[in-house]
């Protein structure tokens, strides 16, 4: 590869750590990571890759460091624009070597000091002092008392470096290719799974998912002037879901690579979850296992696993039969469950939060509103909101929103009860079938986030989630059901005078909507029982005649160009 | 909104221009745009909008413009530092106002010089002489004689700037919510469309498409280091048709604003053109019209139109009779033809080039591999990579390949005959409909494109486009057939030689697979003709039973689990 790569990663690499442990000249320097632009000039004249190809990331950083408060010296930054040059020719003398961007990082991780941060499993019981602890190369997925687990990062030694460091680095990161920061989740490695060798991280670029300005449906819909919809479903399986699949698969594969015995991944979904395992597993090359009841599910909604090479057995049973067959499997081979308690997945999820607070320059909106189902995913968006208030990234919490589909909505009802107590029901069939769960297993967890972030629960019956997914797709976008529900949610809150005409609002879409497009096409037929499809726009049939296309045209443009006179 | 976008936009804005017009006091200074850090300090006493939240962005170009050897005051630096302290204070306050982003964009404009760029439209003749050229306010497909039009920038204007310049204004815009460089296409702006206004630009922050390390499909299957896929469909409706329909639809916006007679804009495409056309509009608020067959296309196929809002005529005839009633349609109506010679969408286009090179850190890779039907893209690329060039952004082209599928090659053969004589042909089906096209529209343009970056043509059969993205498929891609072509290209090209082990080597994805799953269904089916689906990958049926369950998954495991022992 070009020398490009390699100095890119060794610029950004300098900006995490501190001099090379190999180094024994400066030994009394091995400090804790900081920007060394002056360090480095030192270091010139050996056969090390920490060369500097980006120094503007540097100089950034130092003067950035400057303005934070921290003493950096001037100099810093005219000896790093010195060796930028050399480094320039470098660059553009194309030198190209047989390495590959895992090569480059390896070699610059060998000078680098070993990472100061940890992280490790505790069980999730928020408010109760526990010694339990777990190292995340251990193959668990609950407490010992069977509660949740928690990854818990070391946040003393986070804290040894201030806000301005973690928003500098992590915008030093942004839009190259460097291994693996070229990932929106490994990006933020130090705050997801610090101790994992880079070599060991299964990523193929995932996040950095675009957050838009919604206009159209801002104004004109509900006089809102700053409304965004984060598009974390515009990804490389088409869902979220990517974000967690990185990080427990990344594990996984570090473990493997120790020598524990898991010889697969497996899971019993049928939706985004196996779609996103199963491509994350083929890019390990770790078989990926999916458990299905036979006839019950047509090889359209299975083409992503099996696209992916995942074993998909088809099983003459029902999803009980599937989920009891699959854990009476896994304790007899060692097959990793990719299940939705797994708080491995949380840590990428939560990356979603401190990416929306990074494109607004470090300011968290007002509003988040998130759909629910199983509950992962809302405490995900408070971990990563408060990892970043309490890391010092952004000065408050947004207020967080809950949104469920009215015909699966145990949180809604345990919210509106006062959170006096919460009861599991049957969930009914929701369009928004990802999250048609009734006893979702992240309730203590969702509850403890909004509990945490004034937050609030609101729910959409199956007309209000596929109105308001048409609604805004008339705007331009294209919304899946479980978006449809928060917006549904933002709507009602909105005319409720809860979220106000200026709040900064930021609807999180879970999943590309060319995942949902059946419902899409029932909507827009108006074929669905009890949905009036207010907002259907069904194709209009003319005969091939010249006339008749111009006053089909001329009464339809009357009717749609009211901005056009 | 809050204080913070307000700034942002300033503090970008501030990179692109110059001193406020407004400002009578220093009209003398109103010279070219710079990045004019000590400027700034001067009119901090104004009720401007021009505060400065990122100060970092202006210190980075002030530095990295030392860097280019530019002179700039080190008190720049400086006093941009003191100020940016004074507006992060105001922002931490979060002074909210009612102000969209688009607002924060025009007040910000109204205190900037006059744009200095120009683009206009001349015929597509290279190598001969004309003085034939028209605004891009004009409604025009053709030149006067009949050739393809071009969009010209004024490059001499441009190359006022260095390409450090560039790098860093355009550095200095990603991974941000800024209108309207949140877009990866109107990042870019200046080299687009310099002389639209920001209010009249229509985006849902397309672009920015991940570029990701293609690590196991290039190691396992091409014996390659440095292989990367560019995810162009990975975006809001899932091709990337986006990037050209976002300039589109805002010149047609800004031509509707300017009084312009354009009551809607229309095509007759069944695919990915509608899609984004209908997106984009349905975006400003312009009505879209989409021509189609009656009883063709299914409603599935129409999904997307259909939910943006689109007029969506089913007519009683087949393609030919739609394109026909179109074009005498348009001769009466006033509706902007979206039709595949329109040059605005190449401007788009070839975005996706300049985002390859500054996702490598503006390093320019060996190959690009595009695949080609009506051929706009691969001259799309082109322009882009020669426009880095020329502006001093890269120092060299990448060789450009084009891949056909074998079904619909008129270029391949050209290519094959020494570029001696173009014939048009009847293209067959092929799995990568989009591309299914004998009598290319651009036809000349890829020839120049191809003959002037030492370009390659490559082409696929079924068989190799399908078991090409199935291939890759299984180390965690999910391809449509269109990159099925490239992919076979370049696995062609890398069988040949041609494509060296460590060539850093791009393939362009052009739409996300879920918008071309039923083909991947009849693949794994082995339900296609003369297709053998050597990598095919149905489910297993296995009965509700333990040891049965345990009996497939041993054996599957053994076969599947090479990595791991």
């Amino acid at each position: 590869m070009a020398a490009t790569a390699r100095a890119a990663a060794a610029a950004s690499s300098l900006a995490a750590s501190s001099v090379g442990a190999d180094c024994t000249g400066c030994r009394q320097q091995r400090t804790l990571p900081t920007f060394t632009g002056f360090r480095v000039s030192k270091h010139k004249a050996q056969a090390s890759p920490q060369k500097l190809q980006r120094p503007s990331v540097k100089v950034r950083a130092a003067m950035d460091d400057k303005k934070a408060g921290s003493k950096r010296d001037i100099k810093a930054e005219a000896s790093a624009v010195e060796l930028s040059s050399a480094v320039a020719a470098d660059v553009k003398n194309g030198a190209r070597s047989e390495e590959s961007i895992k090569d480059v990082a390896r070699n610059k991780a060998a000078h680098d000091v070993k990472e100061v941060f940890r992280a490790k499993y505790v069980p999730f019981t928020p408010g109760v002092a526990t010694t339990e602890e777990y190292s995340l190369d251990e193959v668990l997925y609950r407490s010992k008392n069977g509660s949740l687990l928690d990854v818990q990062h070391d946040m003393e030694a986070l804290k040894k470096y201030d806000g301005q460091y973690w928003k500098n680095l992590f915008d030093s990161r942004i839009g190259r290719t460097e291994w693996p920061y070229g990932s929106g989740v490994w990006s933020k490695k130090e705050w997801i799974l610090p101790e994992i060798d880079n070599d060991d991280i299964v990523s193929m670029f995932e996040g950095n998912s675009n957050l838009f300005w919604a206009e159209r449906f801002g104004k004109e819909t509900l006089g809102m002037s700053d409304l965004w919809v984060k598009q974390c479903g515009n990804s490389h399986t088409g869902s979220f879901k990517d974000l967690g699949m990185t990080v427990l698969v990344s594990q996984v594969n570090r473990m493997i690579k120790k020598g524990r015995a898991v010889r697969a991944v497996g899971c019993a979904s049928t939706g985004d979850t196996s779609a996103a395992l199963s491509a994350y597993c083929a890019a390990a090359g770790i078989p990926a296992i999916v458990f299905l009841p036979a006839d019950k599910i047509s090889i359209a909604q299975l083409v992503q696993p099996i696209a992916n090479g995942a074993l998909v057995l088809s099983i003459d049973t029902d999803f009980d039969g599937c989920m009891r067959l699959i854990r009476e499997v896994t304790a007899e081979l060692p097959i990793y469950l990719a299940n939705s308690l797994n708080s491995l997945r949380l840590e990428g999820q939560k990356t979603a939060a401190i990416e929306i607070c990074q494109q607004f320059n470090w300011v968290v909106p007002d509003w988040v509103i998130v759909p629910g189902g199983n509950l992962g995913n809302i405490y995900a968006f408070y971990k990563g909101f408060q990892m970043c208030k309490d890391l010092g990234v952004i000065d408050r919490m947004p207020r967080l929103v809950c949104a469920q589909a009215a015909n699966a909505n145990p949180l809604y009802r345990a919210y509106k009860a006062g959170w006096d107590k919460f009861a599991p029901i049957k969930a009914a069939p929701t369009f928004a079938s990802a999250i048609q769960i009734g006893d979702p297993v992240s309730i203590d967890r969702a509850i403890y986030a909004l509990t945490n972030s004034d937050g609030i629960v609101e729910e959409a019956t199956e007309e209000e989630l596929m109105d308001a997914a048409a609604q805004a797709d008339r705007t331009g976008m294209f919304n899946c059901p479980h978006t449809g529900v928060a917006l549904a949610a933002l709507i009602k809150l909105r005319n409720k005078g809860v979220i106000g005409p200026n709040d900064r609002t930021v609807v999180v879409s879970t999943a590309h909507g060319l995942k949902f497009t059946q419902s899409k096409v029932a909507y827009h037929s108006n074929e669905i029982a009890d949905v009036t499809s207010r907002f259907a726009n069904p194709p209009v049939t003319v005969p091939e005649n010249f006339g008749k296309v111009m006053d089909v045209l001329r009464r339809e443009l009357d009717k749609r160009g009211d901005k056009i006179k």
